[in-house]
C-alpha cells in the first residue's frame, strides 16, 4: 500500500501549493494536508459521533481543521476538498449522509468555508477575504475514485469502477480519463444497484441492494441467520469474525461470503456492462479478507460479466487503503468537482 | 412525433453539407441523407436476411448506399454515421451484432468507405481519394440516444439514458451533456444488466437480463407459459398480442407486462443511481403499449429509485421514434465518435 506515487500530477490543472483534504464518515473524521504529488503530509483523525446534533459533528469538523492549521505548513494550503458519506448535493454545497442523522441538507461548504483558519488562507492567498480559497465537495466514494485514478490502483486506466466495501458499500467512476462526480456529485452508488429485484427491502427504501448483500454487516447478518456462531464465547459477531470461521471451512460463514461475491460480481458487471469499462479497484475492510470474497468474487464475474465487450473484468485492489478518500479529497480541487 | 426540430444544431462542430447515415439491425438496414438541423431527406430501408452469409448482409449495406446516392443531393454529403447493433467494437471499426450471425469481427467501417458512392465522396469534397470522408461507427443504442439528446425527448437534457424495447432491449447514455459511446462504443447495454441475480440464463451467458425479463420476446414467453393464448385462432403470439388480451383484462397477459416494467423499472433506477440521473426516454414497439407498460413501469421506478438524488426519476416518450437510430448516426459524425 502506497500512499504517494513520486510522478504522479493531479489530472487537469497544475495546482499551486498545499490541499487541506478532509474525509467525513459515520465512523470518522479524518483530515490531511497533501502536496501536488499525493503525497499525506500531516494526518488527523477524530471519531464521529454520529447520533449527535449536528452541531456537534460540525465541531468535530473544526477541530480536525484546527489541528490541521497547527501545522507549520497551513499556510501554503490553496484548496479545501471534501469527500463526505452521502447523498451530498454539489450543487447547493450541501450532505445529507444516510449515517448522520443531524445533517439533512447540511450546509457543510459553507460551514467549511467560514471556519476561521480556512478564512485565514484567503489572506495568505492574497485574495479578498470575501472571496476565500475554494472549498470543493464530493460524495465518498467520488473522491476514493480520484484519489485511485490520481495515484492508485487506477492510475494507468481511463474507466473504472473503484468500491470500497466495509459496513456499507460505496463507489466511484472514472470514465474516458476522469472522475465522474455527476450533476449532484453522487454518481457510483454501486451500494443501491438493484441485483435481486424480488429481494429484500433496503433501509434506503429499494429491494435486494448490493449493499444488502454484501456489505459487512450483511455478511455477518446472513452468517447469523443461518446458524454461523464465532469461535470464542463473546467474540464479536462481524464480518472479520465471520472471516475467520470461514477460514476453518463453517459452511454458513463461507456461503456468506460467497453470497457477497456474487451481489458484488453483479454489481460490478453491471457496471462494466452500462459504461463499457473493465477495471474493478477494491478496497474496504471487507476486501480485507482476500480470497475469501475475492475468489467467489471473480468467479460470478466471469458469469455476469458475459458480453465481449467486458471480458474479462479485472479486479485490482486498493493501492491507497484507508487514504484513499483523503487523497482523492485533495484531487477533486483540481477538475473532478465544480 | 417529429423527426427534425427546426433550431437544433449538432453537438459540438459545426458539420458542413449533409450526412450519410446507417442504422444496421437484424431486421432492417435503414440509411438517410440527414441535413445539419437533424431532418431526414430521404430515407431507405430494406429488409436484413441476418441468418445470410456476412458478404450477402454486406450487400445489402452497399445497396441502400446506392439508393441514397441516386438522390442528387448526394454529392453534398461530407461524411458517413452508422449505428449497428452490438457488440461493435470503434477502435477497429468492427462488429459482431448477436443477431447477424455472419458478421463476427466483420470490418464494416472499412466496407462501407471502400464502397463506390462513399469513395466518389472524396473527389466532391476536394479531399485525396485515399482519404475519403470520415465514417463513424457506435452500437445503435449509442446512435439512438445521440439522436433523442440532438433533437428529440433528451435535446434539454444533460444527463440521460434513452431505450428502445422492442424483440431486444437496447440503450445508449447521455453524460455531462453529451453522448458517451465508451471506449469500444457499447456503453448502455441495459438489456444486459442482471436485476435477478439468481435469475433464469440468458443468452448472453449471464442471468437475469433486463432483456430476458422485458423485451417482447420475453413478454410474449412469460405469459404464454403462464397459459395465455391469442383471443383468435391462429393469431400472432407477439407483445402486441399480449397487449390485446391485456386491454381485455387477462390475468396472465397483465402479468406479462408488469413483470416487464418491473424489470425496466430496476434496470433504469439501477443507471439512474450509479450515474446520478432523472431521465428515462422510451422508445420500440413494445413501448407502443403504452400505460400497460409505462404504468408498472413508473410505480416500481418509485420503489427501486430510492435515493433522494435520483428522486422522481421521468420517463419520457421518443419523439424520433424509428428514426432515432438514424439522426443518432447523424450526430455521431460531428462529436460522439472518435
Amino acid at each position: 500500500m502506497t500512499t504517494a506515487h513520486p510522478t504522479a500530477q493531479p489530472p487537469g490543472q497544475q495546482p499551486t501549493g498545499l490541499i487541506a483534504a478532509l474525509d467525513i464518515g459515520g465512523t470518522k473524521i479524518a483530515g490531511a494536508l497533501v502536496d501536488q504529488h499525493g503525497t499525506l503530509l500531516h494526518r488527523v483523525q477524530r471519531p464521529t459521533f454520529a447520533h449527535d446534533p449536528g452541531e456537534a459533528v460540525m465541531l468535530t469538523v473544526h477541530r480536525v481543521i484546527e489541528e490541521l492549521a497547527e501545522d507549520p505548513r497551513w499556510s501554503e494550503v490553496r484548496a479545501v476538498g471534501i469527500g463526505c458519506a452521502g447523498p451530498v448535493d454539489i450543487t447547493r454545497g450541501t450532505v445529507s449522509p444516510v449515517n448522520i442523522a443531524g445533517w439533512r441538507d447540511f450546509p457543510l461548504v459553507a460551514q467549511v468555508a467560514a471556519d476561521p483558519a480556512v478564512l485565514g488562507l484567503a489572506k495568505e492567498a492574497g485574495l479578498p477575504p470575501e472571496q476565500g480559497v475554494p472549498v470543493r465537495l464530493a460524495g465518498d466514494g467520488v473522491a476514493m475514485a480520484a484519489g485511485e485514478h490520481w495515484c492508485g490502483a487506477a492510475r494507468d486506466s481511463a474507466n473504472a469502477i473503484c468500491l470500497v466495501v466495509s459496513t456499507g458499500v460505496g463507489a466511484g467512476l472514472v470514465l474516458d480519463g476522469a472522475v465522474r462526480p455527476g450533476p449532484s456529485g453522487n454518481a457510483g452508488h454501486l451500494g443501491h444497484l438493484t441485483v435481486d429485484f424480488n429481494g429484500e427491502p433496503c433501509t434506503c427504501g429499494s429491494r435486494g441492494c448490493v449493499e444488502m448483500l454484501a456489505s459487512g454487516t450483511a455478511i455477518a447478518r446472513h452468517a447469523l441467520r443461518s446458524g454461523w456462531r464465532p469461535a470464542a464465547r463473546d467474540a464479536a459477531t462481524d464480518a472479520a469474525a465471520v472471516a475467520e470461521s470461514a477460514r476453518q471451512g463453517d459452511p454458513p460463514a463461507l456461503a456468506a461470503y460467497e453470497r457477497a461475491g456474487q451481489a458484488l460480481a453483479a454489481g460490478i458487471a453491471a457496471t462494466a456492462t452500462l459504461l463499457d469499462l473493465r477495471l474493478a479497484v477494491i478496497g474496504g475492510g471487507v476486501a480485507g479478507a482476500g480470497d475469501l470474497l475475492l475468489a467467489p468474487l471473480r468467479r460470478h464475474l466471469d458469469v455476469y460479466g458475459a458480453l465481449s465487450f467486458v471480458r474479462p473484468i479485472e479486479v485490482r485492489l486498493t493501492e491507497l487503503g484507508p487514504n484513499a478518500g483523503l487523497i482523492g479529497a485533495a484531487a477533486l480541487t483540481t477538475t473532478a468537482a465544480r
